[in-house]
């Protein structure tokens, strides 16, 4: 069994010297006094491992044992704690992890992708071995989510969990709104200053936001995460029109990752979308790059944490937290539950969740067309709460409708009613409204 | 030493029966299913103890052992955790904590007075007797705000602490801004809803706030609560004039508790004041009774934790998150260090500490006021960032000011040069700005 402090010295490996790896060095030696007067003890990094021993990272690793395979590093007899910062769900860094837990070890790593995806096989090599993870990196950056909602929240029944936990996509979503320019426009420059990378996917369409929501649902509801069971969609086809009108509409257009048990239903339903934000709700005001996670429970009511969700420093923060629990001795059970309540739930789709709405419709622009759609509407029993047409470029106009909480499968049948109509120019966008 | 879940049952005793104590109760009985998957065994109330053991509660008390005595309760066999819900710096809340501790018991309180005034006392039981001592329930309510300082920030050099504390004084400031209204009539209003006390002093001059603070600050920068090193101001003489040219100049007024490092000295500063919050400032948006705590913080930056700070649930929440800590073995450092890295500061006062100010005059209103007062502030060299001058009462105009960052000296000089003018009606208001 894995065992924190024991002999005053606790002495790590760093698997993958990238720019968290290298945060994990420099806050070890730069914040030491601290760090050594909470957990009563020295944590000392003994060995690294990287592709490329001789690169200068601006660190000083000469007194560290180098090893060029990951796993090695993991099975060093002075590695009491593995910290995995080199990502993947297969390759150096998840063979190290696996090694690591194979031999009993503590690993802390920051591998959303590995947790997310590979988590039950994790779980089983902690329940084998008696080793520990922990993985509060892997989800919101900075932001001791994982903390807050295991431990902090942990004597309550979760009713939903909602973040705000991609960045990137943050950053695209608020300079598109304060600029009034175009997704792409704003994704370009995103790319030229390094914030979104050459290929865009895992940010834009919503797959690492996926990732942490797989985590932070297994720790809100019990199991273990259910990468497959997420219902996935970017914010590629989210246009200015929809930001600005979301505005007008008292909503704030954002990529959240939601969990919450499905209505009527045994397990939990897991979606990634962009979906309209009531303004008075307070994820609404989190802006540009920052991350922020909702946990909605009984009893504590309502409980928000906003922080950065990358970068060097906040995760490099979310690291070395979790090797002071482990020196601390802090060894929850894996994804907060010691024996499992609920099935994470395989099924996708909205079920029988009753929700407001918010459409973006391009139709011809002639007389009667609100009227055609309206009867649409109207025939399938979904009442309107708010219309609004604005002209889009001369022959064709925009209608915007907001529309009261209903199933799902109204939405549906009015979608495909919707795109019968010979005024409709494409097919309808829908946005979910978060209430 | 206080062990955890060893038999795979948890006894706890419960030391009041007010408002918290039954909705501990009620939350042990209500989610038992989740809090075992959690642990990995049972918590049970074996035992309660309150002054008048017949009157209604609405739960059943029936199969639980009574004590009239809290610090018999605490002695009981059949008691592993004493829940200390009572308050209070002596009195029965005190007595059976120090009895619990000193029989080497785990305690979980949300009594913060008794932290924050006797923390000292608190911690040297804990050494000498090996007990355990939980407080997250008096800080912020609901909110993780110990764990995730303690816990989450536990790689972190912490640069400030900053919260909104007592919901009472933003439930009344919220309310002069929104209603117009001055502070008494508020006030007298929260008194006849009972969201404040007929006594209402321990709120709104501070107190609360300050205890709460005072354990705050113990986590962030070592050491033990330093109550009596608090500068307390409270919200008596906050004006509704106060609040709306807040909002003139881009600040939202909130009664905040903030801990930082003394400039140019040892120890750290405390205060709890009514502070000009900049808009952009998350804190800014916190209305209402929710309570919210910032940390500024290298590497992480800033997080922000809001929730709700007091009643039922949410204090229940923060209770029995203590209890499963203890029952998962979670034991960290009392106060989050093993050995104390800074004195907590006895003096008092600002220091150096350079700071943005606003001002608030009460003049006569007659040609050359505003001459003769930025006479007094050029006199001193306190530059003026932006000053507006409006009509008080026909023959009394009010003059408000944002002067640029200064020391505190050149702040009191001004304020006493600027007593000696003539046209002065009243001592002036001085707000820091908490940038």
């Amino acid at each position: 069994m894995a065992k924190g402090l024991g002999s005053g010295e606790l002495r790590i490996g760093i698997a993958g010297l990238g720019t968290v790896g290298v945060g994990v060095l420099r806050l070890l030696t730069e914040n030491q006094v601290e760090i050594s007067a909470r957990t009563g003890g020295a944590l000392r990094v003994t060995a690294v491992s990287a592709r490329d021993a001789t690169r200068d990272r601006g660190v000083d690793l000469s007194v560290l044992a180098f090893e060029a395979d990951a796993a090695a590093l993991a099975a060093r007899d002075d590695v009491d704690v593995l910290v995995e910062v080199i990502g993947g769900t297969s390759g150096a860094g998840a063979d190290a992890v696996m090694a690591a837990l194979r031999a009993g070890k503590a690993v802390v790593t920051a591998n959303k992708a590995l947790v997310a995806e590979r988590g039950a096989e994790l779980a089983a090599l902690v329940a084998e071995h008696g080793g520990a993870l922990y993985f509060e990196a892997a989800v919101a950056g900075g932001i001791p989510a994982i903390k807050g909602l295991r431990e902090g929240l942990a004597a309550n029944r979760v009713k939903s969990v909602a973040g705000i936990l991609n960045g990137t996509c943050n950053f695209i979503l608020t300079k598109m709104r304060a600029e009034r320019r175009a997704f792409d426009d704003v994704l370009a420059e995103a790319q030229a200053l390094g914030y979104a990378e050459a290929d865009p996917s895992f940010d834009i369409d919503g797959v690492d936001a996926a990732h942490k929501l797989a985590i932070l649902s297994a720790v809100a509801f019990g199991g273990v995460p259910d990468f497959g069971a997420i219902d996935l969609r970017g914010i590629r086809d989210v246009t200015l029109e929809d930001i600005e009108m979301a505005a007008e509409f008292d909503f704030s257009l954002k990529l959240l990752g939601v969990a919450k048990p499905r209505v009527g239903g045994p397990g939990v339903r897991q979606y990634v979308a962009p979906v309209m934000v009531p303004l008075d709700n307070p994820i609404a005001s989190v802006e540009d790059s920052f991350n922020a996670v909702v946990v909605q429970a009984d009893p504590v009511d309502e409980i928000m944490m906003r922080g950065r969700g990358a970068g060097e420093g906040p995760t490099a923060s979310a690291v070395v937290a979790d090797i002071i629990d482990f020196a601390r001795g802090i060894n929850p059970p894996l994804f907060g539950h010691s024996t499992p309540v609920a099935a994470s739930g395989a099924a996708s789709g909205e079920g029988a969740a009753e929700e407001r709405r918010f459409w973006r419709l391009l139709v011809d622009d002639r007389p009667g067309v609100i009227a055609e759609v309206s009867q649409v509407l109207s025939e399938q029993g979904l009442s309107v709460e708010k219309i609004l047409q604005t002209d889009a470029d001369g022959s064709r106009a925009h209608i915007f409708i907001l529309t009261h909480a209903a199933p799902r499968s109204i939405a549906d049948k009015v979608a495909s009613a919707l795109d019968g109509l010979s005024c409709m120019v494409e097919q309808p966008a829908v946005y979910s409204i978060e209430d």
